[in-house]
C-alpha cells in the first residue's frame, strides 16, 4: 500500500512497450531523431498551436530550465511559499538562473491568489538597482497539496503577470492531472488562459523518466537549447525520452491514467471522511490530505501503509497525512487502507 | 551503417528486461530502494572496496558534478585540450564549478603526457590570488580518439596530481571499453593506479541513459548528493536507473560487449589499412580515424553509411572519418563498409 | 538639508588626510604594504583578539564575499526580512554564493527574534537533499531601521545558530553607531557575545569607500582571498583602503563621530515627537522614522529637505520618512528641519 | 626605485585635491549627484560621441562586468593567452559570465594576430550546442607586454569579430599609454577602428581607485547597471570616484602623464641596450622587459630596485625583468637604476 508518492510507481506497460519498440537499431543522437521529430508535432496537435518542445528527465531539470530562460541573474520569480521550486529543489532555480530570487507569497489551499500577487506587484521598486526585479510568475497546476487553479484563476494571474511584463509559467509535473479535473482541453488549460511556459510532466504519471518544456511563444525559447545542454539536461539517447512522452500522450493514455488517479483519491477521501477523519485541503485530484491521530496513523503503517506525515497538524497529537494515488495504485489498497481506520 | 556514435545504438536486451522488471510495484523513491541499495554494494564488490556510488543519467552530469566536487570556484582542472569536458559539454564544468577554469595541454593521440602535465604543474604561480589554482586533473580513459593510457601514464599522472595535493578524475563514458583492451580487472584500471573519482558510463555501453559518479575514498564525496539534486540529476524514480546500472554489471555485461565493440574497430581498422587508408590515431578500442578522400567519404555515405568528420585532415581533398562501433553494432555493416571502399 | 543617508556626506577631514599622506611614494600594490598590516594589527588590538582582516570598498561586497565564505551553493542564510541584504543588495548574497537562499523571517522593529529563528530551525528538514540547508544566521546591527540588539539578543541567536551548527555574521555597516549606543566594548559588541564574522563599516561613518571583513575564528576565512580577487574586490592601491581605515580608527575617531550622529538623531527624535509626530520605530541610533502628513513632508522637501519616504504608512494620507543623521550633518540643520515641521 | 608597478605609486596631486573638493557637503549616493553626471559628459566630449559610461573601482571589476554583459554563460570569449583577463584576475570573467569560457590564442609579443583569430573562427563548430559559441573578442591596448595595437591591427580584428557577430572589447587598463604612444585621439583608438567596450583604466594611471566602462553603443550596456549593483561594485559616494575620473581627464592630465611614463620606459630601455641587455619585447609604452643574469639582477636589488620576475627566460642563469614606469616615477630613479647595470 503505497501512498508515498505517485513516482514510487513504476512505468505504463504502454511506455515499456514504446522504449523496447524504440531502442531497436541505430538512429542519430541528441534529438537528431525521427522519434523525437514526430514528438515535436504530436505536441503540437495536442496544445492546438505551434510550442518549442525540449525533452528532459526530471522535473526540476524542466522547472529550473525553464525559469532560467526567463529570468536573469537579478531577477526574481513570484511563486507560493509552499511551491515545489521553493521547498523541494535544493535551490536549483537560483543555481540555473545563477542567483536570481523566489520572492515566496503566501496563499490558502496551496494557490497564489491574485489578490495577493497584485499587491507584490503594486509595491516594487521597479527599476531600482538595489532590489531584484521580478521577470516571471510561477504557479503549480494542480499545487502541492492536489488543489487546481480554475481558468478564470490562472487568467487573472496572467494578465496581472503580463502588464507588468512578467512571464508566467506553469509546473506541471502532475499537469495530467488538472488537466483531467477541469475537463478541459490541454490547450485550454495552458496558453488559452495564458500560460507563456509549462513544464509538462510525465514522470509522476507513469514515464520513466521524462519531462517536457513547452513554450507556447518559440521565442520566448532563446538560448534554451544551450542551457539544457550545458547543464548536462540532454540526453544523448534522446529518442527513448521521446518515445515515452508519445507513447504517454497517445490516445489520451495521460489523461485516462490521470483521471483514474483522480478517482481513487476522490474514493480514499470520501471514505476517510465517512469514518470522520479531517481532510486538509479539497480533494481535486490525486492527492488526500488526511489529518490523522498519531496512534492511527502507526496503526496504518503497521498495516502496510507508506506515506509522508506533515508535522503541521493542528492538533498536538495528530499528524497530516499526505496520500498520493497514481496511474497504478491498486483498487484494492484504497479499500484496504480505510479499513485498517476504523 | 552507423558508425557516428556507441549512443546511436539502443538499449541491450538484458538492461530492457531489468527494465521491465524493476518498473513493477512500488518503491520509495530518490535511490531509497532495495535496487539503488543492492547496486552500491555491486560496486564495492566489482571495484574492489568500499566507495561511494552516484547514479545520474547523462555523462555530461557525471563528469560536471564529479568536478565541482572537487574543484572551487577559484580553481582550474588540468585536461587535454580535446577532451571532452572541454569540446562536447558546452562549457557544463565551468557552470557546475561556478567558473573554475579548464587548463587545455596539448598531447599526441588525445593523450595527456606526464612530462606535458609536470611542466604546467612546475610554472604555476601557487597560492597567488591573481591566478585561479589547480585542484584537479581530469583525463579521458578511453580518450575522445579512443586510445587509452598505460596503467603506468595513468600511475606516473596521479602521482604528479598528488604530489602537487590535486585529485584525479577519470572521465570513463566508455571505460568497459579501455578495461577490456588494458585485460585489467576495473580496480586496476581506477585506483590501483591513482585514480580518486571515476565517471563510470554505461549509456554508451548499451544503457538508456545510466552513469555512475565513483569516489574511491567516500571522504571526497562531500556534498555531491546535494549538488545532484540542485541541479535537477536525482531522478525520482531511481531505481530504474540502478536497474539498467546493475544489468549492464552483471555476469561482466558490459566487458564482454565492451570486448566485442573493440574487436569489430580492430576489424575495421585493419580493413580500412589492407584498403590503403591512412589510419591516425592507434585503433585500441571502439574507434578508428580513417582520412578519407572526399569521393570515397561520399560514396561511403551514398551506400548508405553514417559518421561524422573531422575537419582537420592533413591532406586538402581528404577528410578525417571517425568511425565508432558498438555493443550493438551488426558484425555484417563492418564487411559491407569494407565493400564500399574499394 | 540632507537627511536621505549618512553616505550622502562626503569623507571625515581626518581620513582625507591619511589619504594624501599614504599617496606618496610607492609600495606594493593588492595589500602587501606597511600601512595595511598595522591596519590588521591595529583591528586586533581593537578587538582584543586575533582576527583575519580583509578590506574591501563596498558594503554589498563585505556581505556578500562573508556570506559566501560561510554558506555553499546548497545553503540558506536565515536573516531578517526587511535586512540590507535582502531588500538593498540586488541579490548579491545569491550571486556570490553561487545560487544560495535567503531564507527571510519576520519580526518587530527590524529584528530578528531568537523564538521566530527557533521555529524555523525547529522544522527545517534537515540533512533532506531536496531542501536548502541553513549554514549562516546573518543580522543587522543595527538594522535598516536604526534599532539595535541588546547583547543578551544576540547571545540568543548566537547560542541558536551555533547549536545547529550555523555561523552568525553581522552587517555592521553602521557597526559604530551600535557600539556607540550600546555603551559597550567593540569586542563585547561581537565576538563575545558570538559574532563570528562582522561586515565593518567605515563608508557610512565618514571613509571614501572602505569596509573591512572581520573573521573572528581566522580558520573561517577558507579561501576568502581568491573569493575577494575573483570578484574584483581586491583594491590595487590597497594601502589607500586601509589607509582609511586606520584613520577611522584612530583615537576612537569612529566612535566618537558615530556618537554624535546618534545624539542627532535623538534630538530629531525628540523634536518631532514634542511637536506630536509619530516616530514608528525606537530611535537608538543615527535614523528616525517619522509619519507624516503628505502635505508636511511636501512643505519640508519644499523648505530644502531631502530625505526617503516609505510608503506603508498606517494612514493614508502619511508617508513614513526615513531620517538619517551622520558624522557630518549640521547641527542647525536639525533645528532647520524641526522649524519646519509647525 | 619602484618598478614593480605602476599601480605600486600613489595618487597624483590634482585628483588629491579634486577628492578634497568633492568631499564637501552632501549630495545623493550611487551616482545620482552632479559630479557623475558632468563625468558622463566630458566622456562623451572627449570620445565624440554619445557613450554609456560606468564607473567602478578596480579594472577586475571593469573588464570582467564589461564581458558579463556581452557574453552569456554559454559564451565564448577569444583572448590572446597571457592577457590580464586569463592571467591575473583569477578567473573573474567566468565568475561574473556565470561559466563562460576564456579562449585562449598565443600570439607574439602579447598580441593577438587577426590571421590566428580568423584560423580559429573558421573552425568554430557554430550553433552546435556542444560547444561554447563566442560572443565576444577581448584585447588589451597596451597588451601586457606594454607592445600596442596599431590602428589598421585593431580594425582587421574588429571586422573579423563583426562579421561573425562577436563583440570587441579593449582592456585599457593602460589605455592612456597606448593612446599617447599612438599619437591619435581616443576616439581614434577605440570606436572609430570598431571598439565596442573599453575598460578605461585610471587607477593605473594616477588615480586613487577608479575604472569606467565605456559602452561606445548605449544600447550594449543593457542590463550593465543591474549587474554592477549585485556584484557589489557600485560604489554609495560615488561622485568620490566620479571626481577622480574628471580630475584624471581635465585638461588632458591623463595623456600628458601617460606620456611622461612612455618617455621614462623609452629611457630605460635605450639604456638597457646601451648596455648591452637585451629587451625581449618592443619598449612601446610604460613597460620594459629585459633579460638579465641573475647576477646582476641581485645586484639591483640589493641597490634598492623593485621588481617582477618572469621565469621564462631564453637563458639558463637570467631572468626577464618586467620594468614599469608610472605618472610618478622619479626620473632619477631610471638613471640610478641602469647605473647599477654595469
Amino acid at each position: 500500500m503505497n501512498f508515498a508518492s505517485d513516482n514510487a510507481y513504476g512505468v505504463l506497460p504502454e511506455v515499456l512497450s514504446a522504449l523496447a519498440q524504440a531502442a531497436q537499431g541505430a538512429a542519430l543522437p541528441y534529438g537528431d531523431d525521427d522519434v523525437t521529430r514526430a514528438l515535436a508535432l504530436r505536441f503540437n496537435a495536442v496544445f492546438e498551436r505551434e510550442i518549442a518542445m525540449f525533452p528532459v528527465m526530471t522535473g526540476t531539470a524542466a522547472n529550473a530550465l525553464a525559469l532560467a530562460t526567463l529570468v536573469p541573474p537579478h531577477g526574481a520569480i513570484l511563486c507560493h511559499q509552499d511551491s515545489h521550486i521553493v521547498v523541494h529543489e535544493c535551490g536549483a532555480p537560483e543555481f540555473f538562473t545563477h542567483g536570481a530570487r523566489l520572492h515566496t507569497i503566501a496563499g490558502a489551499d496551496g494557490k497564489l491568489e491574485p489578490g495577493a500577487l497584485e499587491a507584490v506587484l503594486k509595491q516594487w521598486p521597479w527599476g531600482d538597482v538595489h532590489g531584484v526585479q521580478p521577470f516571471a510568475v510561477s504557479l503549480s497546476q494542480p499545487t502541492e497539496l492536489g488543489t487546481i487553479y480554475s481558468r478564470e484563476d490562472i487568467s487573472a494571474i496572467a494578465a496581472l503577470a503580463h502588464r507588468h511584463g512578467l512571464k508566467l509559467h506553469v509546473d506541471g509535473a502532475r499537469f495530467g492531472n488538472a488537466v483531467a479535473a477541469l475537463g478541459r482541453t490541454p490547450a485550454e488549460a495552458s496558453w488559452k488562459c495564458g500560460v507563456d511556459v509549462l513544464s509538462f510532466g510525465a514522470s509522476k504519471g507513469g514515464a520513466l523518466a521524462a519531462e517536457a518544456v513547452l513554450f507556447f511563444d518559440p521565442a520566448d525559447a532563446r538560448d534554451f537549447a544551450f542551457r539544457r545542454k550545458k547543464a548536462g539536461h540532454l540526453a544523448s539517447k534522446m529518442r527513448l525520452v521521446s518515445a515515452q512522452l508519445a507513447a504517454f500522450m497517445d490516445k489520451d493514455l495521460w489523461l485516462h491514467k490521470a483521471a483514474r488517479a483522480n478517482a481513487l483519491a476522490a474514493r480514499l477521501g470520501e471514505g476517510l471522511k465517512a469514518r470522520g477523519v479531517t481532510i486538509t485541503a479539497p480533494v481535486q485530484t490525486n492527492m488526500v490530505f488526511a489529518e490523522l491521530p498519531r496512534e492511527i496513523a502507526a496503526r496504518l503503517r503497521a498495516g502496510g501503509a507508506q506515506f509522508f506525515d506533515r508535522t503541521r497538524a493542528s492538533r498536538e497529537d495528530h499528524v497530516v497525512a499526505r496520500l498520493v494515488t497514481s496511474f497504478a495504485t491498486p483498487e484494492e489498497d484504497v479499500e484496504r487502507f480505510l479499513s485498517l481506520i476504523v
